[in-house]
């Protein structure tokens, strides 16, 4: 109800501040028997860490995930698994100067509408560093999947107006794999270079870059999804537009399918070895809220960070004026690299539970 | 669990199938002493109904809604409210020659392979005709915000590739006047015209046309939505991605802010009589998943209507065979314009019941 | 949220007042694929309906169910099931001299002080006819359940103090069988006897009588229910204490479990057949939260109805001055042969909810 | 879900095994602006600590709390609340031998009925440790009634059929102390004294001993409770009824009402300053599921701990041979005096949750 659980039956709850003590997450309703390590999930962190590269937050954080219960002898019990990470790096005298002057882009103002007391030190809990507890939730969810053979792969698409150039059809792995050989996880190389310089530019005019990344979920059998609330569609759509900075969401064909016309836009229904299957895929594998068969195909934009060191007006709180701020702390300059391993982590949260919950659909 | 209920405080179950014998919601949760008559719910389901214009689709429906329980002399009793809509004018036959076909870009497929059964008449479950309790709930849910100032508007911004011009900064509530005075929902008087061209010309070459819809809520005071997982955009992208063909959400810039820069998008923060106001809204009216004060603005991608006059490749699921279908039934030739009154319901449910969540969340 | 609904996966809602239009139940996630008619949920409404004997309410209603959704061709799809009971014979006019003044024993006074408005008619949504949506929805789950080899049974231990002698080690369903042959639904027909002597003897001396009931499921296999809150137990205590005029439940041994020693209450563990099997059952089927396989036990104790043809003294809301009413209206003598059927329900409920959530349980 | 979490508007999610590394629990939905600090969730936790006197088990956990997130100063922010104790004195050993030999009266064999799996080692997460994470999260609740004027006062009424002597209307403080003041928490001193012979003598015999347990809340005002299934009696009994080894659950008069008459049960509803007030409280302060404003009275029957130091009868599991087992490990003979706080936090966990809830019940 407070917002900090997501899931129905495979269900996670995340806590934890920028600048508190740690951040972590209880996932509760994972299935008993399922072998599951510390590495696992510590892999995925290390996909979404601060520092990772020249182009992220130089805040140091070795994040460390330490498992607290819920696994035996290395496999799940059924019992709710606790995953915990302490903060370290945390420089809480940045933001002492923001503390009554709310950052713009930030949601600063609003959680002190909200709450009337806000911790105002890194962002507390809607700095992305909330996002450390599902990503590590996420590879519980995603260590789930892989054994129904499911599997997520992310990348970015398009970086400060370069967009990458992919063929058509390539195996999602393949362009995963090429993804995650440089820093802004662009599988077309060429582009990659070119978002790097892009973000390089941006930093040194004391800006920041938005961009589009997609996300590809493989092996999802027909017959995921609850109509008429609980669609696959909709919730991967809160589930994505519920990530910071996230300011669209797409499913397949996109905004593209209102300028189409049925003839086009119908995915054409062929005979299959398992059943019907698709000619195209312009629903990005979803109908009527429930999953086809083919690949379900998402897409997020997302905004320029909103850290920047230019100037920015804003009020003070405390008397009412306006002012002009300047941003110090440690920021990223463009967020979409590093919110591709979220965005996975979140399609495998939706996954996880709707491949539950179809488990009880038929008597 | 099952998908059909929405909301947490404010809550609606909707059941019943398209050519069954009614359709119908039960709100509960509504709060006791709220003022609500009937009529109030028939006009907003005066707005979805069937053919209420030659671009619609020719079923006749009065759609004459009863309140069933949940009020005593006009005013809620913090009881539910359930209403009724009994079905009328289905034509069930239509069907039987798609019963083992599925349609292409429709639920179809999925739900058989999701349940081993399915109502096949009309769309059963998956059909249009199931937002009548949507709109019927969602009309409450209006009532409910009234009361608070709150006030939902929706038009059509594109169809067809006709794009509305609209005046920056223009009063929604004009908006949505002009809006309903033609039958395509389009503020732009002009474009309303060549939408409506379009259409026609589209029907008679058998095939259907997609479209943009917009839906501004005015009156949201600062402080509603939940960090992190039910933030107020996250639960908007789902209610909004839930209503069948929409295939995008969009929330202030949209897409559009994945090409800017931090400089550009980074709304700049005013003093103002009862707190701080926005220079600008591109992150429409939401940071960090809670209103800021400023209107919500949200934007769907509605698909071209999959039920088109023209052979369809299918399989007989039968035979396994492919197959070319004609799908006869009444259908709109674009969805857009009735879209409206079921994604303005849609907000009206997520703001209502964050509205009510707000009051819980300081001591 | 606002108490109307029951479950998790098997899901239901009801809605309705006493003296409203209706009164229904919306049952959704039961799975697809049940075979379901409205004759068998018609059987289990026929067991709760008033006039049904000499000692239960005059009040005449045949309560034809009619089923709305859900079903098709006589099978459950999956979707929604709307089940609803119209109201016929209504006296409200009897209640216009109880407007202001709450009668004691009644949830008159609290529904006032929480929703500041009240349906008084028949004690509006407070009123046992809620029950009619509780035991459709009841009814359904008792298919379900029926399907896996699990029944539900219950009959009336104790009423007006007159205790029923009790074979040990009885088969249920014999004492379901004696039980449905007399009206007080005792499975002793001795002692049967003295209860309708007792309740002629209250109702002529213008009061009321309480008792105990028993409700006893059988053929539950082992491994339902969730540690640690919803405990199959627990999920049991909410759902027969919720029933209005229950006071206690017990389980298994119940209060005596207080008195026995660790070497009397355990249950020694044998080898079985089937897995570990149990000599005694003092812990009514339930251990740590989880079913053992043997059967479950549920005991609660009704308190006598609080509708008497006394005068009592209550308080006129409207000058706050102390007053005597005579309650009219036409009410049970005792409630428990009523209540059986209902509580039944809700322990189907219960049942085919966990039923459904161990299938997740595990990998 | 799966059952780890409470409550809906204040909600509580535990983890954590007996001989894990470490047990907690997260509070989300608590108010913001609420003073808390770590002490006072400190001092619940030694009132439920092990080896607090002699006749508890000798186990030895400092059971020292750590909040690492949700406030800011000493003050909630409205975001979770996590809060950690380390596991230490686990001697797990102890367990190995009954690895494949469940438990007479403990919960291994439905566990692995139901998971397939078990952490074998001190019960896992059926054991009492678990409750440490209630107690943490119930100081949470208990603090917010506290600025309400509501408090919760709990003492053991029986114990191995020793029963208290408590003068009527007394004040539920006075009792409280007295019974804070002798290890086994009874406000009789007298009784109290006998109460712990009985207890060493069942300990010297081998044996173990149940009881009775009274938990009174005062100053709730009327109006608490959702009908007709989120009952304040229904919640009450789930929460207690799901504490481990109690096996009835009395509200008011509870059992007794069964023998009572109408005119005997109805508590006479009198003028008062305030509304309302009730001349007896034998419904305990709630009437159709909605406190009355009277206080609400609870008892639970707690069964005698099941881990006795006599041979018991069980089976093998590899082998599926009945077997003998000694129970070793460091157990309480009587549980009762321990479950006073951990039934106390309950009640409060139940009593926030309405409170919130009563926020949004009118408009």
């Amino acid at each position: 109800m407070a917002g900090n659980s997501f899931g129905t039956i495979f269900k996670i709850t995340t806590w934890g501040e920028s600048h508190g003590r740690a951040v972590g997450a209880v996932v509760d309703g994972c299935p008993a028997g399922l072998a599951l390590s510390v590495e696992e999930v510590q892999r995925e962190l290390d996909r979404r860490r601060p520092g990772q590269s020249f182009i992220s937050t130089q805040r140091k954080e070795e994040d460390r995930v330490e498992i607290l219960s819920g696994t035996f002898d290395g496999v799940t019990t059924g019992t709710p698994i606790s995953m915990l990470v302490w903060n370290k790096d945390a420089k809480s005298s940045a933001y002492d100067a923001l503390r009554d002057r709310p950052r713009p882009g930030h949601a600063d103002w609003p959680y002190l509408a909200r709450y009337g007391i806000r911790d105002h030190r890194g962002g507390g809990r809607a700095s992305a560093r909330e996002t450390v507890g599902r990503v590590a939730a996420g590879a519980v969810a995603k260590r789930l999947l892989a054994v129904e053979g499911i599997s997520i792969v992310g990348y970015v698409l398009e970086l400060g107006g370069v967009r990458a150039d992919l063929p058509d059809g390539e195996d999602p792995w393949c362009l995963r794999e090429a993804a995650e050989r440089n820093p802004v996880r662009c599988p077309d190389p060429l582009a990659a270079e070119e978002m790097v310089r892009a973000i390089e530019a941006a930093r040194a005019a004391g800006d920041s870059l938005g961009g589009i990344a997609e996300i590809v979920a493989v092996g999802v059998p027909p017959g995921l999804g609850e109509p008429v609330f609980d669609k696959l569609d909709g919730d991967l759509a809160r589930a994505l537009m519920g990530i910071g900075a996230v300011k669209a969401v797409e499913i397949g064909a996109g905004v593209e399918a209102a300028r189409m016309r049925g003839s086009e836009m119908n995915d054409p229904i062929l005979p299959g070895q398992e059943g019907p299957r698709f000619e195209t895929n312009n629903v990005g594998g979803i109908l009527g809220g429930i999953s086809t068969g083919a690949p379900i195909i998402c897409r997020i934009a997302v905004k320029p960070t909103p850290s920047i060191s230019r100037p920015q007006r804003t009020v003070d709180l405390s008397t009412g004026e306006a002012v002009e701020i300047d941003i110090r702390g440690r920021h990223d300059p463009s967020i979409p690299p590093r919110i591709v391993p979220v965005a996975e982590a979140m399609v495998a949260l939706v996954l996880a539970d709707h491949f539950l919950r179809r488990k009880v659909a038929r008597v």
